[in-house]
C-alpha cells in the first residue's frame, strides 16, 4: 500500500520514528508534520524527519489520506477536537496513546459519527528519550503495535492503518481495548508506579545518599523506568486510572502474601512464591527473547 | 600482602570468582576446596578454580591462614558451628553473606571469643547464575566489598580481608553491621520481593498469558532479577526479616501515596511524586554509572 500523503501531529520519538521508518520504506511520496512547537517542526524539517511543516491543523490534513495523532496522551483530546471540524472525509485516524479505552471515548465525543474513520493504536515501542532528535526508523522493527478497533471503525481504515505499520517494521495485533488497557496496566503502567515508588522511598529514607552508593546492578534494571517522562506517566496513570488501581489492588495482595509469610517466618510459603515466581519470568524470557537491547535506557 | 594458603567453603559463583581472581593476582600458593558437594568440588579442581579439594572440614582448613565462607546464606550458620571445633589460632576467617546481623549473632554464637578472628564481608557482585561452571575472574572488579567488622574484630585480620579483596580487584568500604542490612534491604531485598510480587500477580491474573505476551522492554528490566534463585532469596530476607518488614511497610506508604492521588485524580500530586523520583535517579545514574553489562542476566 501507497499513500501520496501522511499527516502526523505530534512529531516527536514515535511520531518522528514513524515518518522516517515510512520514508525508509518508501511507501509515502509527503509527509507533513503538524504540532503546537514550531521549534519542534522546524527541527524535524532541518533533520529530513518531515517534508513540510503545517502549525495550522487545517492545512495539515488538507487532502490527507491519513492523519496520526502522536501528540502526548494528554494532549489527545484537544486534537481530536481540533480535528473534528476540518476531518475530511475518507482520511482514516489513528493515534499511538498508551491508553485506549478513554482514547475511544474522546473520540466518539469529538467524532461522532466519524468514529469509524477512528483506528485506534498503541505501538509498544520507545526509549526513555524524547523529541524528534531522538527518532529513528528502526524504532518499531519487530515491536508489536497493537490495535484497538470498535464495531463501528471501518474495515478499510483498519487495513490500511495495519498496512502502515508493517510498512513501518511492525508487527500488528488486535486487542479488545478494555482488555488492552487491563494488559498495560498489569505490565506497564503498574511497573511504572512501582519503581517511582521505589525511589521515592528511598530518596526519603535516612542515609538516602548511602541507598544510592551501594545500589547493586538489580537496583539500576528495577528502576530504570523510574526516570521516564513524570507528565507523561502522570497522564497514562490518569486515563487508565480504573484499570491501574485494580492492577495495584491485586499487586497488593501478593506483596502483601509475602510480607505475610516474611512476618511469620514461613520460609515454604516464600520458596512457593518465589518458585511460581521465577518460573513465570523465565518462561516469559524465553519465549519473548529481548527484541533489541535499544529498548533499555541508554546510560 | 601474599598468602601460602587459602581455604574455600563452598566454591560457587562467589568463592569460585573469589579463587580465579586471587590466581590472576598471583598472591595465593594453593587454594583449597571444600563444601557439602563432591561434584562441585570436582568440577571446581577439573575448571582449575582450585588446587586442591577438601571434602573433610579440619583437613581443609588445616595451616590455612584464611578461611573464606561462600556457602550459601542459610548454611553459613552450620558451616561456623562446624568449623568452630577445627580453627587454628591465629586463622582469619570471613563470608560473603548478604545479611550481616544475623552472620554476626551466628558466628558470636558458634565461635565464642573468637569472633576477633572474624570479619564479616559481603561482595555487592553476582549474576543471575550460579555454581562453580559460572565463575570468573573479573566479577569482582571495581565492584564494592562492604565489611562490616565489630568491635571486637582484630585490627590485623580487618587489614587481611581488605587486602585480599582489594588483590581480587573490588572496592573496600566498611558499614556498620545495622546500617549494611538496612541499606541492602531498600536497595536489593525489597526490590526482590517486588519483582517476585509483580510476576506472581502476573502469572495470577485472567489473560496471564497475553499480559506477558505484550509487555514490554520496560517490563523486562524490572522483573529481570525475579529470574534469581529463589532458595537463596528466601534465605536472605529470612535472615534480614526486620529490616525487610521496615523497607516493605515504608515502600507501602510511597505506593499508597501514588494509589490515593491516583483515586483522587490528583494529577499534581503525582507529578511532584514522579519528578521527584526522576530526578533522584537521573542523580544515581549519572554519580554512579553502571559499573558493567555483566550484571545483568545473560537472556
Amino acid at each position: 500500500m501507497r499513500w501520496p500523503r501522511l499527516t502526523i501531529i505530534g512529531v516527536g520519538l514515535i511520531g518522528g520514528s514513524l515518518a522516517l521508518a515510512l520514508k525508509r520504506a518508501g511507501v509515502c511520496t509527503e509527509i507533513v508534520g503538524s504540532g503546537s512547537s514550531p521549534a519542534s517542526l522546524r527541527r524535524a524539517l532541518e533533520l529530513g524527519v518531515i517534508d513540510r511543516a503545517e502549525s495550522a491543523l487545517g492545512a495539515a490534513v488538507s487532502a490527507s489520506p491519513v492523519i496520526v495523532i502522536a501528540a502526548p496522551l494528554g494532549r489527545t483530546r484537544m486534537v481530536l477536537d481540533a480535528l473534528a471540524p476540518v476531518l475530511e472525509p475518507g482520511a482514516v485516524v489513528t493515534d499511538v496513546g498508551s491508553v485506549k479505552a478513554s482514547v475511544i471515548a474522546d473520540a466518539r465525543d469529538a467524532l461522532g459519527a466519524r468514529i469509524a474513520q477512528f483506528v485506534p493504536g498503541h505501538p509498544i515501542a520507545g526509549t526513555e528519550r524524547s523529541g524528534v532528535g531522538a527518532a529513528f526508523a528502526e524504532l518499531f522493527d519487530g515491536h508489536r503495535v497493537i490495535l484497538t478497533p470498535v464495531p463501528e471503525t471501518a474495515t478499510s481504515a483498519l487495513a490500511q492503518i495495519r498496512a502502515l505499520w508493517e510498512q513501518a517494521g511492525a508487527v500488528v495485533e488486535m486487542l479488545e481495548p478494555r482488555l488492552h488497557d487491563a494488559i498495560l496496566a498489569a505490565t506497564s503502567h503498574l511497573p511504572h508506579a512501582l519503581a517511582y515508588a521505589l525511589v521515592d522511598c528511598l530518596a526519603a529514607a535516612d542515609h538516602a545518599g548511602e541507598m544510592f552508593r551501594f545500589a547493586a546492578g538489580g537496583f539500576r534494571d528495577f528502576t530504570r523506568i523510574a526516570s521516564s517522562d513524570p507528565q507523561m506517566w502522570r497522564d497514562i496513570l490518569l486515563a487508565n486510572r480504573d484499570a491501574v488501581l485494580r492492577a495495584i489492588d491485586s499487586y497488593d495482595l501478593h506483596l502483601g502474601a509475602i510480607r505475610d509469610a516474611l512476618r511469620a517466618r514461613d520460609g515454604d510459603a516464600l520458596l512457593r512464591q518465589f518458585r511460581s515466581a521465577k518460573a513465570a519470568r523465565d518462561q516469559f524470557a524465553q519465549r519473548y527473547p529481548a527484541v533489541a537491547e535499544r529498548s533499555a535506557a541508554p546510560e
